[in-house]
């Protein structure tokens, strides 16, 4: 049996990879942009996919190459990143923050810009400002984090109003992130708050008087087959997937398409145990339950020659720190590895791992 | 009564802060820095203080104005970094990965490098690669997380052998982190831990033939009247503590030197909930229980006109996700809050929060 470090440490080895390093499978993630682009065209929707997953120019280029001409970031500082590699229509999908709004204008005379709203203060503050730019009204249809109840139909007509009524701003309809879906448990749960989304998107976009509907799990846009009333769909998740993604049946474990390449720094051969330099600061704190009581904090998976390979069952990362990670893998794996070799992670959550690795390019296999 | 939020919104006005910022409380993380140099002379230790706590050479400098002239360090990189910084004597508290022999060595050419290794491959090739630094050999004395098990003697007695026999590697002696100290569950379990480990190290440094000893963990350093034995102490979360500190009974809570200023961008007023921008790219992952089933990502504390105030008891965050935070905070505080105002959250885990940070230099108030 070929070492679970080997088609790791060859790969570092022919590229002279140290440290952790993130790692993209350029056919997985391309695949699936693919998959989520024939999506979008099959039931007739834009796609403006969320660039906060992978937070990089030259995976965003991918975007490019198959026709996107508008993203979804999460913050100002994140759209003036991607306005300087060219990108010039982009949703700022986080609730207007007031403080911003000098940085707002300043981005808005130099693309075009969709801001989020859920206060008639942030509609009076645009206004006021003069700011000119595309206004979405944040419906929250049930996962309670953010925005105005779906049901909150005076607020929902109110707002709508007042952004029609502002003489630069242009009211671009009603947006809703059901984020629950992550926690559905089951691809026939999703489907519900999916279904569930919609409904409720409907009856938003009745009180709005009428407006286009964009919506935005990684979840519900993978395995849903109704979209009927939507007109823009916004996953991020789907470039990468992860271990999340793979447990809640939203992808398969050949679906992966970024992981954390760590070095082996000790075999704790008596405990079946690897340590690795793999930690919070390399992959988050983001863990699975085991079922047994403990956390996975992510899982390794062979590299082959021409990409990701299939997961290890067995290797788990069940225990994490600053910068260790502990990987178990049984004697048998502990007998063929050294200090210096390298494993290839999949993360629990890939937007929280890139995240941690944004201020370098990934490594595209 | 003034409202939560008044103190962190003109500390912002004043500063002109938009987004979310690490701040740094100047005299608490002073007086934490002073009492540990304080315990360090009461017991004739050598004080290394951890650097990844705060990664920030502002910081940095204060250590250097009481006199610490040897640092700790958890990869070389961070090593590099503040050897730029005129830091040169460092060690780098992480199991040595060999495939940074050539990095290690051209910084060892620089500076006083301590490494650590736990596998008598890692000494070879220190050795044939001739870098003339100082190497300590990792116990574990119960974290059960790197190192060699403190009652191994025949692998310690092998592993210093082989160091003093390598011409150009000094033996500095032995090294743990009592890491299972955070978990301890309060002073006295603290305590024993840290009884324990200095138990096991004597032993271990027996199996050495004698050596000097370095421990690290900041419950165990913050707490214990006992060092004997112990020739170094290298606490890094000391400087500014946190939630889980503070838990355990490690610091009080006007101990607590840093914390993440958040904009509210939204007042969910039935809710009793401000939704911030503040989430796992801002603070971790890393929670506390709440006691009922819940968890705590952070908690809010007022801001002074000289400094960080008390924890506000009942303003606890409660959910994450990627870049929203929901704290609760009541509906009296909702009525007082608006969009654009601002709030101190003081993270669970500062070492984590401040990583987040560290591509900026905190604000220090």
């Amino acid at each position: 049996m070929k070492a679970l470090t080997q088609g790791a440490t060859d790969l570092a080895d022919r590229l002279g990879l140290d440290g952790p390093t993130l790692l993209v499978d350029r056919r997985r993630a391309r695949r699936n942009l693919d998959r989520m682009v024939e999506t979008a065209r099959r039931h007739g929707l834009r796609l403006r996919p969320h660039f906060k997953t992978h937070q990089s120019r030259v995976i965003g280029r991918w975007f490019a190459e198959v026709g996107i001409d508008g993203i979804t970031v999460s913050s100002l500082e994140m759209a003036r990143a991607f306005a300087r590699d060219g990108w010039t229509d982009i949703t700022v999908a986080f609730p207007f923050n007031p403080r911003e709004t000098d940085a707002a204008a300043a981005l808005a005379d130099a693309i075009d810009l969709g801001l989020l709203v859920s206060d008639p203060m942030q509609v009076e503050i645009l206004a006021a400002a003069g700011i000119e730019c595309g206004v979405w009204v944040k419906i929250d249809t049930g996962y309670g984090r953010a925005g105005v109840r779906w049901d909150a139909d005076r607020d929902i007509a109110a707002l709508a109003g007042a952004i029609r009524e502002a003489a630069e701003l242009e009211f671009r309809g009603i947006l809703t992130h059901a984020g629950h879906s992550y926690h559905a448990g089951g691809v026939e749960a999703i489907r519900a708050v999916h279904a569930r989304a919609l409904d409720r998107m409907r009856q938003a976009r009745s009180a709005a008087g009428g407006c286009p509907v964009s919506i935005g799990d990684t979840p519900g846009c993978s395995v849903a087959d109704d979209f009927t009333g939507v007109d823009e769909i916004r996953p991020g998740n789907f470039i990468y997937y992860d271990l999340m993604q793979l447990r809640a049946g939203v992808c398969g474990e050949t679906d992966i398409a970024a992981g954390v390449l760590c070095p082996v720094v000790e075999v704790r051969a008596s405990d079946g145990v690897l340590v690795l330099c793999g930690g919070a600061v390399h992959l988050s704190k983001e863990f699975l339950p085991d079922g047994r009581g403990g956390r996975i904090y992510g899982q390794a998976a062979r590299v082959e020659a021409d990409g990701f390979g299939r997961l290890h069952p067995e290797a788990a990362l069940v225990s994490l720190s600053q910068e260790h990670g502990l990987l178990k893998v049984g004697p048998e794996v502990c007998g063929a590895t050294r200090p210096g070799d390298m494993v290839l992670i999949l993360p629990v959550h890939s937007c929280l791992a890139a995240n941690l690795h944004r201020h370098t390019d990934p490594v595209i296999i």
